[in-house]
């Protein structure tokens, strides 16, 4: 049987991944008066004086919501929110799994950016967090800012930002071991959609000079006219050399090779075009961009995928649980760029000191990883003043 | 220590009175892969193909989201969403009490009619149907409406309906042990808001030929030019006599009193006007329109109360978890008029052959209720063509 028959009569048999629990029995009057009328007036009057009680005498303090619209599931493309379902549900049982939060599946009926904006922006009370999942690019990147600008409460499109985080953690550590640095190394980024726009805007964040990303189009440049507006802007601040051209010219000489693209789009020319020790990370899903038995022979000196059957897992697995663990745990307001950068060293640190060529990030259901990462993320947040308590 | 500071402190020592919990555990690769990618792929493209598989892969089936905009709650008027959501937990653990339903408090961090409207419909697939909560008339009646018209799944306001329900029941039990129909009684609704107006629609829609509305102002009749949209709509179908006046004009005569209104509306004097075997239901709450004692006093044949201390409780929790249940469990795509009346009916049916004037509805707590209403409100369903299996 296969993985995808399997995994369909396990969706059939289990008819949802999540369940809600009550935590109080109200199997008599005087429990109904306590949890119900007439006594939960009191907590309710607390709140309505003061806003941040709701996080003493509520859920919101460890809820938060995994929204998608559905216009980019997996590799199935624009399925709609419903069809997505199945992928949120699964996303909520991550986040209980590895962050220990009450997470619940909000999937959408309608795909319009103001839409998603306002109904987000409405249901925000209830949580402590939101989760943004599986949005199309350029979309995604109006959504989170405006949602952002709106909400009290972190809004983090993960797809983005928990990939960023985990190919950054990934990055430092091979860096190190080819014995190389951030700051003079020449990234390679394909792919300039939504995670490929994160990954080389922390990149940037976190210290790399030269990131060139690619597109299916080529090169994103200055000048180009295929390039939509979020492109265009990334043109501005990454490609400090100017290059035109295709995949091929960015990578020739390059230190790093970021794939978020589509499978086969590396050659193993390519990889030998590399400076010396190059790194390939290859994160196409289920194909990645070259396999790494072929960049191996090719000459790459660390390979990373998106897969589990290979070593150096990049698995958004190793971020997005710890990063909301931490900012519910001091009640953020929002989650920054450097929260993002904190999350990326506590996981590279994590196996620093052992780490081998294939071995460079934490394995996905390391238990230490969500605490560390947590610990992290909720105490720049007190540093930047984005905490509540 | 009150009830309000017990209350306080069991909220505070809960922090939240539900939890998500996962019911797949992904502690290995085997698991993840099934329950997230690559597997979950598989359910995905099920429901794109047929959106009703959601029904039988995802939680949808069991889901019922509380929604509030907090413009009226309980007895504290209009204090916002975020204060609330107690109130909301509340229902969300009665729902799991009583009807083994996964409800999810949804509060709103805005009260305008249009913006509530889109933020439901567009959260809407996630769940088997809506729970709309505290939202203040008339308001609350063109939300609703247009919700209905534009989800799938059933949109049920229970300060509305679910008191409609449970009055309805109390009032075919009570007008029955006084040898009274609900056809040839005189009755008297004390509130034209969200509740009394619902009463009196499912009165008229079982049988009810002569229904008054009484609002602060007055008798709701035609011509009065204090009432808005929805009183005035009333004032159509009810107030066969045409009567203008106060709330002592319109009870004078009267065989069931409903009161859906404020502290001490009715006096003794009042009640000793009404017709033989008055039948008095003073549902204000904490503090009823008279209290049973001296209701009795004046004459009253039976008396009903909001309250739990006091025989012939009418409470809501008799009627929404059963309503929910039956209609969850035929994925009916809405809850009409019809299946409010089977639930009625099924409610006073289970304590018909037992009933006594301090017995005309089943105790909060009797496990029979739910069970007995899903069946009627399923079966309905069913007939009249809204079920989905």
């Amino acid at each position: 049987m296969s993985v995808y028959e399997e995994s369909l009569d396990l969706h059939a048999s289990l008819k949802g991944k999540y369940e809600v629990k009550s935590l109080v029995a109200v199997d008599n009057k005087k429990a109904l008066s306590l949890a119900y009328t007439p006594g939960v007036a009191e907590p309710c009057r607390r709140i309505a004086a003061d806003p941040d009680e709701a996080y003493r005498l509520t859920r919101k303090w460890n809820t938060v919501a995994v929204v998608s619209d559905g216009s980019a599931v997996l590799g199935l493309g624009n399925i709609g929110g419903l069809a997505g379902l199945p992928v949120m549900e699964g996303k909520a049982v991550l986040f209980q799994e590895f962050g220990g939060i009450d997470s619940i599946p909000i999937v959408l009926s309608g795909q319009d950016a103001d839409d998603i904006v306002l109904a987000v922006r409405m249901i925000a009370p209830s949580f402590g967090g939101i989760n943004l999942e599986d949005i199309a690019a350029p979309k995604c990147f109006e959504v989170e800012r405006r949602l952002k600008e709106c909400c009290d409460i972190p809004v983090f499109h993960d797809d983005q930002h928990g990939t960023a985080i985990v190919v950054l953690a990934a990055s430092l550590n091979a860096l190190r071991l080819a014995g190389k640095s951030l700051e003079t190394a020449s990234v390679v980024v394909c792919g300039a959609g939504s995670a490929g726009t994160a990954i080389a805007k922390l990149l940037l964040s976190s210290g790399a000079k030269n990131v060139v990303m690619v597109d299916k189009k080529g090169i994103v440049a200055k000048g180009e006219s295929w390039m939509n507006a979020s492109q265009a802007e990334m043109a501005e601040c990454t490609n400090p050399e100017d290059k035109h051209g295709t995949l091929a010219d960015a990578v020739r000489g390059a230190d790093l090779f970021i794939g978020v693209s589509a499978p086969g789009q590396l050659t193993a020319d390519m990889v030998r075009s590399m400076n010396e020790k190059p790194i390939v990370f290859a994160m196409a899903n289920p194909e990645p961009e070259i396999l790494p038995d072929e960049a191996k022979a090719a000459g790459a000196f660390i390979v990373g995928t998106g897969r589990s059957d290979y070593p150096n897992q990049i698995n958004n697995v190793l971020a997005f649980p710890g990063v909301f663990r931490g900012a519910l745990d001091v009640r953020a307001r929002d989650i920054s760029e450097g929260m993002k950068v904190a999350a990326a060293h506590a996981l590279a640190d994590l196996v620093a000191s052992e780490a081998t060529r294939e071995y460079i990030l934490p394995e996905a259901f390391d238990k230490r990883v969500a605490p560390a990462v947590a610990k992290a993320v909720g105490a720049q947040a007190v540093k930047e003043g984005l905490a509540r308590i």
